[in-house]
Order: C-alpha cells, then sequence, then structure tokens
C-alpha cells in the first residue's frame, strides 16, 4: 500500500529562509552584535511564551489583537512574544537589583504578530533591539547616534540620514497652547506629513479642534529644514516662552553638538522636526534613519528616550533610551541595491573528490587549509568532475583545488578559478604556504 | 489610586538568560556557526510554528504529547517546533528541487517541549544540529566526525572522546540470529549498559525472548573494547557470515582509517560497539561525544546516519548524515570545568565619565579606540569616580582609562588595569598610536 504524502509547506505569512536567504540575514544579525558590543550592550534572551497578564498589560489594542494566545498543558493562559520591549520590561523589573544601572542590554529575537499578511509584513520576524535602562544622562542619548550610525557603516552604508528630533519642543509649543491633552491626536498627525501631505493634516488638525493659527504654527514648527545651525535658529524662536520645549531645544543642541565632536559626518544626521513617532511611550529625544538611497522604504531604525519602561511590573521608576534595527527592511534594500552575493555556500574553496584512493589526502588538506581560515568543502561522492564544477558554480564556490594521479605524483594541485575558468598550478611539496598565498591572492581579487 | 503592580515572572520551564549566562552561550554558537561554515554547511531558518499535522506525523507519542499546540486566528492547528529535525525533514521534501543534493546545512533555533521541568530540562531550550542530505557518501560520515573534534576543539576542549559505532553491526548479528524484527527492543536495552549496569541489561534482553547464548554475543559484541585496532579485530568474527554485519565492519574500518588520516588524534575517537542511539531513525554510522573530565554529563554532540529523512512528506528517497551539539549540556560542563568568564559586558574598556565638559572628547577617544577593534564603554553619567569604577569592576571590565583637566592639559590618559589596580600613564599628543599599543599589551596579559 502506498504510503499517504502529508504535503509539505509552511504556514500562511510565515517563512522558510533558504541558504541563500539565510546567509545575509545572520551576516547582518552578527554585524549588529558586533557593533552593539563594541559599546558594552551586553546580549540577553528571554522566553517566546510568557504568562499572557504579563503580555497583553502593556502592548496596544491591535498587538493585543494580534498575539498568539493560548492555554498550555497546565492551565495556564500564555502568549507568544509579539516584540522585545515587552519582555525587557517584564525582565528588568525582575533583574535591575541583580543587574544594577545603567543596564545595557541588546536582543536579537523573533516574535510574532498574527496580523494579516501583506507585501514585506510576516508573521514571525526577528526584532534586533538595543537599549539603555537607569539613565537619563545625554550621554546615552549621543550613543544611540552613535551606535546606529556604526551599524549603517559597518553593513555597507555610506548614504543615510539619522533624523532626530525631541519631544519636548512639539509638546511644549502643545502646553504653550493649552493643547496638551491633544498631544497623541497631533503626533499622530503630524507622523504622517511626510506620506500623506500638507493638506491631509491640516485638516486632521482641524477636526482634532485646533485653531488654524495654532495649526499653522504647529506646520510651521514640523516643516523646518536645514542643516543643524539653521534648523536650530529657525526652532529657537517658536520654543520661547515654555519650558518643556526650552529644554528640548536645549537638549536638541547639546545632543548634536555632542554627535558632532564625536565624529559622526554632518550628512549623515539631521534635526527633523516632523519626526514624531507615533507611540506615547517616547518623552525625549526620538530618531528615524532613512536611506539615501532607497526612502521609500522607511526608517531602518527608529528609537527614543522613554521615562518609565517597566511601570505595569514595578514601582520603580526606570528610564531608558533604545532603538531597533529594522532587520526586513534593510535586507529588502540591500537587495535592492545589490549589496548581497547570490551564493549558497558559506565556503570559497571546494575540493573535488577525483579518487575515492585519495580521500584521505583531500581530507587532511582540506584539514591543513581551515586551520589557515579558509571554509573548504570536500565535494562527497565520486561523481564526475563534470557534475561536481556544476555543483561547485551552482552554489557559488570561488575556486576548486584539483588533484588526480598526476597531481599526487608531482606533488603539485591545481586551482581553478570559477569566475573565469583560470587555472593555476601550485606545488605542495613543501607544505601549504604556497597554496595558502594563491588562494589568499585570488580571494581577494574575487571578492 | 496606586496601580496595580502585575508580578513580574517567567513561566515554569522557561528560563531568562542574564548577560553572564548570555554571552558564553551566545560564542558558542558562534563558534558552531564558523566550524559548520568552514565545512561548507549553510545556514537555514523555520517558522517556530507549523501547521499540526506535519509535526505530529514523525515525532514519537512522547513528543506529540509534550508538544504545544493551538488553534490560530485563522482555525489553523499548528504547532510550535520540539525539534529541528521534523521541520528539516519538511523543508527538503519542499526545497529540493531548488536546494540540489548534496545539500549541506546547519540550524541553530529554539525548540519547545511541554515536558515536565526537571535539573537541567527546560521546556524551552535551543539545538545547533547540522546535516547533510542527499548522499550515501562515506566521505559525508567521516566530515561528521571531523566537524566535532573541530568544535569541541574550537570551544576549548582538548580531553574528549567520539565514540563511533555503525547500527548494521549489532543489526547483522540479530539477523544472523533470526531476531531482526527485535531489533528496537536490543537496541534500547543495550543503551542502557553504561548507566544500568550488566545484569539489567541481560534481564532486559531475556524479557525479550532472547536465548541466553544469543545474549551473552549480544553483549560480547557491545563491552568489546581497546582502541581501534584491537576492536576491529575483536568484532571482525562476530560479524562474518552476515552481509549486514560485514557491511557494517567495512564501514568502519574505512571510516576511522579516514579519520585518522584526516587528522584527528587517536585519543580524540574510538568505536565503541555500545553505542546504539535509541532512535529507529538511524540505520548507518551513530556516535555519541563524551567530556573524559566530565563524563557523567553524557553526549555533548551525538547524531548518525540515515536512510530516509523526509519519508513523510515526499516519494523521493532522502538519506543523509548529521548529529547535534548539545548548548545545554556544554555550557554546564564548561561551568564546572571554570572555562567561563564571570564578567557581564562585552567590552573590556570603560571610560571614566569625569567631567561633562569633556564628554565629546571621551565620546571622540572611545569612537577612535573602537575603529582600533576595542570595545569601549564611556560611563554614561556624572557620577563620582569611585561609583564609577565599583560599576567597571561589577562587570568585569579590564581596564578604565581616565583623563581630567590636568590629563587634557598635559595630552595624556590614564589606564587602571582593575585586576591589580595598577596605573600607567600614557602619551596621546601624537594620536592613540601609543595607547593602542598599551591597551593590546595590558589585555593580552589579562586574558
Amino acid at each position: 500500500m502506498k504510503k499517504q504524502i502529508i504535503k509539505p509547506r509552511t504556514l500562511k505569512g510565515f517563512r522558510d529562509f533558504l541558504p541563500a536567504a539565510m546567509m545575509p540575514r545572520e551576516q547582518l544579525m552578527e554585524t549588529a552584535r558586533r557593533v552593539y558590543r563594541s559599546y558594552g550592550y551586553a546580549p540577553i534572551d528571554t522566553p517566546a511564551l510568557e504568562h499572557l497578564e504579563i503580555l497583553t498589560g502593556k502592548g496596544s489594542e491591535e498587538t493585543d489583537r494580534q498575539m498568539f494566545h493560548f492555554v498550555d498543558h497546565g492551565k495556564r493562559s500564555v502568549g507568544m512574544r509579539f516584540d522585545l520591549t515587552v519582555p525587557l520590561a517584564r525582565f528588568v523589573a525582575q533583574h535591575i537589583e541583580q543587574l544594577g544601572t545603567p543596564f545595557k542590554r541588546y536582543h536579537i529575537a523573533t516574535v510574532w504578530r498574527g496580523e494579516n499578511p501583506q507585501a514585506g509584513r510576516y508573521r514571525e520576524f526577528a526584532q534586533c533591539d538595543f537599549d539603555t535602562i537607569g539613565t537619563t544622562s545625554i550621554a546615552s542619548d549621543v550613543e544611540a547616534v552613535l551606535v546606529i550610525n556604526d551599524l549603517l557603516r559597518a553593513i555597507g552604508f555610506e548614504q543615510f540620514t539619522i533624523r532626530i528630533n525631541n519631544r519636548k519642543v512639539l509638546n511644549g509649543l502643545l502646553a504653550k497652547f493649552e493643547l496638551l491633552e491633544k498631544s497623541t491626536e497631533v503626533l499622530r498627525a503630524v507622523d504622517k506629513i511626510e506620506k500623506a501631505g500638507r493638506e491631509k493634516v491640516i485638516a486632521e488638525l482641524a477636526t482634532c479642534g485646533i485653531q488654524s493659527g495654532q495649526v499653522e504654527q504647529i506646520l510651521g514648527l514640523v516643516e523646518i529644514r536645514g542643516d543643524t545651525r539653521q534648523t536650530l535658529d529657525q526652532l529657537q524662536p517658536l520654543t520661547q516662552g515654555n519650558e518643556l520645549a526650552e529644554r528640548g531645544w536645549n537638549e536638541l543642541q547639546e545632543l548634536t553638538s555632542l554627535v558632532q565632536q564625536a565624529g559622526v559626518p554632518p550628512e549623515n544626521y539631521r534635526i527633523d522636526p516632523s519626526i514624531a513617532r507615533g507611540l506615547d511611550y517616547y518623552t525625549g529625544v526620538v530618531f528615524e534613519t532613512s536611506l539615501d538611497e532607497d526612502p521609500g522604504i522607511g526608517s531602518v531604525c527608529s528609537g527614543g528616550r522613554y521615562d518609565n519602561l517597566a511601570e505595569l511590573y514595578t514601582s520603580r521608576q526606570l528610564p531608558g533610551i533604545g532603538a531597533s534595527l529594522g532587520l526586513d527592511r534593510l535586507l529588502a534594500a540591500m537587495e535592492r541595491l545589490e549589496m548581497i552575493p547570490t551564493t549558497s555556500t558559506p565556503a570559497d574553496v571546494m575540493v573535488v573528490n577525483f579518487e575515492r584512493q585519495y580521500l584521505g589526502q583531500y581530507l587532511n588538506l582540506a584539514a591543513q587549509l581551515r586551520v589557515a581560515g579558509f571554509g573548504v568543502e570536500v565535494y562527497c561522492d565520486n561523481k564526475k568532475p563534470g557534475q561536481q564544477f556544476k555543483y561547485a558554480d551552482r552554489k557559488g564556490f570561488q575556486v576548486c583545488l584539483i588533484a588526480g594521479g598526476d597531481e599526487f605524483e608531482r606533488q603539485v594541485v591545481q586551482l581553478k578559478w570559477l569566475a573565469d575558468g583560470t587555472q593555476i598550478e601550485v606545488p605542495v611539496s613543501d607544505g601549504i604556504e604556497q597554496l595558502v598565498a594563491a588562494l589568499r591572492e585570488g580571494l581577494a581579487v574575487t571578492r
């Protein structure tokens, strides 16, 4: 009787990552880890599943609705994390005595949201966050900008703009107008100015019951453009007369001055008074990062300062600042900008497996080359050379190492470079030194 | 009104990883990735959630019972993966045409099992697997042993034993006895010999209805000990007269010969005829790896060859070989053997934040040192130096960089080494070259 085959497939909104997609993804995460670590951010991890009441406490209605949740074997209501911020809040509330402050952590992990999958939206995706908890110092605000700058450079971008704003400026203006209780609606409206345009925002602000004179002033603030000095100069008169707005302006001035002193090129950051970041959560500096070559993709790294991270789980006030790198957006942009190689092997060298009697020697040679730092695959079967070369080509190896009876007798090996088909002979009678040199040179050229 | 605080806590059987625990864990995964890649294994990832019918198809009754599963928003029955082998089977069945064979992949990811948490058992843990699919070649069997050897060495172990066996030997003997239909029970009994002892195994084999003469021969085979040559010599007469057993013996001989030729030291592997690996799944070579300094912890890397990975999802036969690195066990052993540093920062250098007016210079100096390859944290607050040093000490920084008004005037910085409190002055008037040299030297000593 023929067995019933279960159709192999993934759930709607979920993805398999094949090697060609997973390699750059893993690379990106490693780059992020390296940069985070270089600033003293330490890794943590938290469970994928949490008590449901922990997760529903903090999210919006939307995240509550989208959360995957169920009752487990022990009749507990549990949910799958939908971001890394709520778990961070629970984590610091639980462990802060042991961790001490300032606490700097990064967290790269998978989150789940049962939203309706659209283009570029998935039900499972990775987040890549860094935060500094337990300090209100401007040094950590500056550092967040420096981390973003280093991150994007380490990934390979040079043309990007970190757009910096401070919530206090707009909130101060609203306080001056006695409109502070409408700040959430105003921020949401203002956030849309780039996508929806000026008229839509004016209409939306009017709907909130804001007088046209005030709408003009709000838009005047939001639409300020120019270099850092010019923007600060134009902002200043709008902030005068309100302590909160003045404080926000001072923070922006000090922040940008320190960012400049720390060495970030002026073309990679600017003050953008239209950056609001929808969430209520932020209370001070906020930022977004756009790729100059692919602005339509939206912000690839966003974040800001908050006053009270973990209020649901502890009475201790924990201010902090953090940001999140958008892995999926970055990978999409890198693919569009042809920054991703099309290989599907992490090794550069393939040893052609010519004759079974030499297999021990192939394996030994490969082992020596690995010690010298190369990635080397010995082709596992004794297939025809043509098939082996085809495999090497398809996977994206850079070079094939060829040795048969004749070569072993003469104590040489052949290197065949796959990009142009050139072949050279290298002696190995005195060890692999010349082989290592030839590979290093060739790989430096092909890369 | 005082707000209700939700008690911050994790679910039973789940863990938070604080920095001191997460850093070595992340390091271990990075080492595994580096070694896997050096052999041409490529990374993949699959969803945490799969259609329930995909997951229940292949696992044992036990895994079915332990699986976290629920009905999602779209009324689909879904389960959380309980290992990486079932998802691999589904993945290759679905994508093999695109992937081609041989297909070499590694997969490091979280899995979930709702088992009753005991010492060292969790409901969420990471697996770290590598497999070669679509080949029956002995080269890939050998390679699995080489990978394990490289892995353990790269992690820092030298005293370990890869214990190698071949299912065909014992199965051949059972065939000779016309007991092949009892092979699963026999393998399960034999698997216990180290833990339960000889008498228990004899009793269990007797219960299976095996004659005492055959029990003696089975135990005679299982209890063979010695170096590779001796073991092969003692095994040979037991295999004679059965084709399957003879094939198993030949494979063991060829495998060990190639492992030796590839350069694995003889003290790091041996043939152990008692290794059976409980699962039905394996059909050829099987192996386990024990740490000579901590044998009680059990196998830290196990695996073997199988004939048909994905039979539930495709009619195409896909043989392969693979193994799994036991991260939790390795970390436990490393902790016991004091191989894990007790720091909780990934950076070596902390810049003391003495005076606010110099913050820009501190940030700039730190940026330069990062370019030179150091991990550098600028302490974020202007706290008293004593508090800053205490923080540096607690986190495990190696060295503090100190510079105040006097130092900036004289164009020097102070380096204070935390291990012994020694302090040296380094000029920075001509750039950071001397500073970099002093840090490199000091860090080489402290490490």
